[in-house]
């Protein structure tokens, strides 16, 4: 194989990308497979702490792995496979809980997060997940991990406890490196108030039909001091402008026709669509292209591809523990 | 297969069996056999918990193989294997945690125990302990687990977890019975003060030549309060006699002797050390035959059967829950 770090990433099962997922993270799985070997694997066991039945998701888990394709991720160039197409990776995580003092995984900040979001469903998956998420790197002997700044705790976690089975066994894992993420702007949602995010109801798709963008775009709340189109426009509070800033590259020009009031808020959306529909038509062509089948394919060469990974890497941790070899291939 | 019900037992691995592991269980593993499709365990991802590293602990896990076997579990009619040949039992561990609330195992009270055992090493797999255990019963789909009255508390959470994941998904498997071990005797070390323990060095193993039985035998506290024979004994509170019970149908007579004065504490020892090798000459002769080769075949075959039913439960399982099958083999 090449020569290149192994970057890995890990998604958990929501959908179709939206364009907060697409500029939060998507554009950099893109870029990645530039620059290193690129792992990229869909959560679905991690998923099941929040929803436990995987066939609920299973539409979705497809939906956003076309996604995935059509924003640019070339699965001759990125590992594209299924967590739970690598069981082995539950060992590890056992194996990773012997060696993990309980504390380290009480200390988790994003334990208290998860518990305030379903108080109801509270089990020991939500509990043991960065230990999931450390066998998940380290089993595919991930060099650097590429994490937006609220992951970060985890991935510390992840470091010490690598650090800590070197230490009792023998240098197995190299110790992934964290790689922050670009800032990415925080994507305001159609209505202008929180992050775009589905179960808000307040996306547009990267791969939505035109149509669908157009209404989309159409409806997203803008300037809501500026009543009448003769009145100035404040294009800094305006969520509408804010896109602009993404989408166009000469926005503050049209910041200040808004400034001006020589641009009306619909006008202003009906450009930002077009521009949204225009920039994102190779993905939906990229995407058109897709069936089921396909992905099928492509995940099944992954999972081979990631399986002959972490089965070396098992192999090296079965012996440097002491336990005998797997008994069937 | 029979129609017999399964029954299962894990043995965290301690290594040769003394008086106390026999009579204690080990006479129990070798009548299961009779009334039930049996399998045995050696627990050695359990053991992991408290000794990291599985090397320090193999010749202690060959030698246990060794006197299960000799004690007379017949490896044609248990199947004997190691835990960590079925790594499938890890996803099932896994699985199992995502819909096991936090607070179910956080109120297990062995937990609280082995904390105070070992202070120094409260690692996340000591918790999850009973996860494991539950994963380890109904992967097998046993039906009855013979234990102790102290694990009955770990079995009544493997019932509710099991309860649990079959209303949830659908019943997979059988809600596995506890049998309550008949109520063995507590037997206490040649020191006549404690349970006896391997690491309190006050054992008399169960396969030892005649003349370390001897000798254990003969080093073995008495009566404290009788000082000369001619005194009379106190069998109720003689560690002696407590043994004469266990290995002599006619031990009245000799605690009788004993309260006379009519036989002394040296006598008694020799006539017990004699008894005991006399009763577990068939368990020498049985271990003499067996070689590591041999146990390595054991444990082969064992765990080939054991994947074989484990295989079959965890496609099941994925299915139940909604995960793709296995993409290999």
């Amino acid at each position: 194989m090449t020569g290149r770090k192994r970057s890995l990433s890990g998604i958990r099962v929501t959908g179709r990308f939206h364009i907060g997922n697409y500029l939060g993270a998507g554009v950099n799985y893109v870029r990645l497979q530039d620059d290193y070997e690129s792992y990229i694997f869909v959560a679905d066991y991690h998923t099941l702490t929040t929803k436990p039945n995987a066939r609920e998701f299973t539409d979705d888990l497809y939906e956003m792995v076309m996604d995935l394709i059509a924003i640019g991720v070339d699965p001759d160039r990125t590992v594209i496979y299924r967590q739970s197409s690598i069981p082995m990776v539950a060992e590890l995580t056992l194996l990773l809980a012997m060696v993990t003092p309980l504390s380290w995984v009480q200390r988790v900040p994003t334990f208290k997060d998860k518990v305030r979001e379903q108080p109801d469903n509270v089990n020991l998956g939500l509990f043991e997940y960065p230990v999931l998420q450390s066998a998940d790197i380290i089993i595919v002997k991930g060099d650097v991990v590429p994490v937006g700044r609220d992951q970060a705790p985890h991935l510390e976690l992840t470091r010490e406890i690598t650090r800590r089975f070197n230490r009792i066994y023998r240098p197995v894992f190299p110790e992934p490196q964290i790689v922050l993420n670009p800032e990415a702007p925080i994507i305001k949602g159609t209505d202008g108030k929180t992050k775009m995010s589905k179960s808000l109801n307040n996306i547009i798709g990267v791969t939505d039909a035109p149509e669908v963008i157009r209404k989309q775009v159409m409806s997203m709340v803008t300037d809501t001091k500026r009543i009448y189109k003769t009145q100035p426009g404040h294009p800094r509070t305006c969520n509408v402008c804010a896109f602009y800033k993404l989408f166009f590259d000469d926005w503050e020009h049209y910041w200040d026709l808004c400034r001006k009031a020589q641009i009306g808020c619909q006008d202003k959306k009906k450009l930002l669509a077009e521009r949204i529909i225009e920039r994102f038509a190779p993905f939906r062509e990229r995407r058109a292209g897709l069936t089921r089948e396909r992905i099928d394919a492509v995940l099944k060469a992954g999972a081979e591809r990631a399986q002959d990974v972490a089965g070396h890497t098992m192999v090296e941790v079965r012996d440097a523990i002491g336990l005998p070899p797997y008994s069937r291939a």
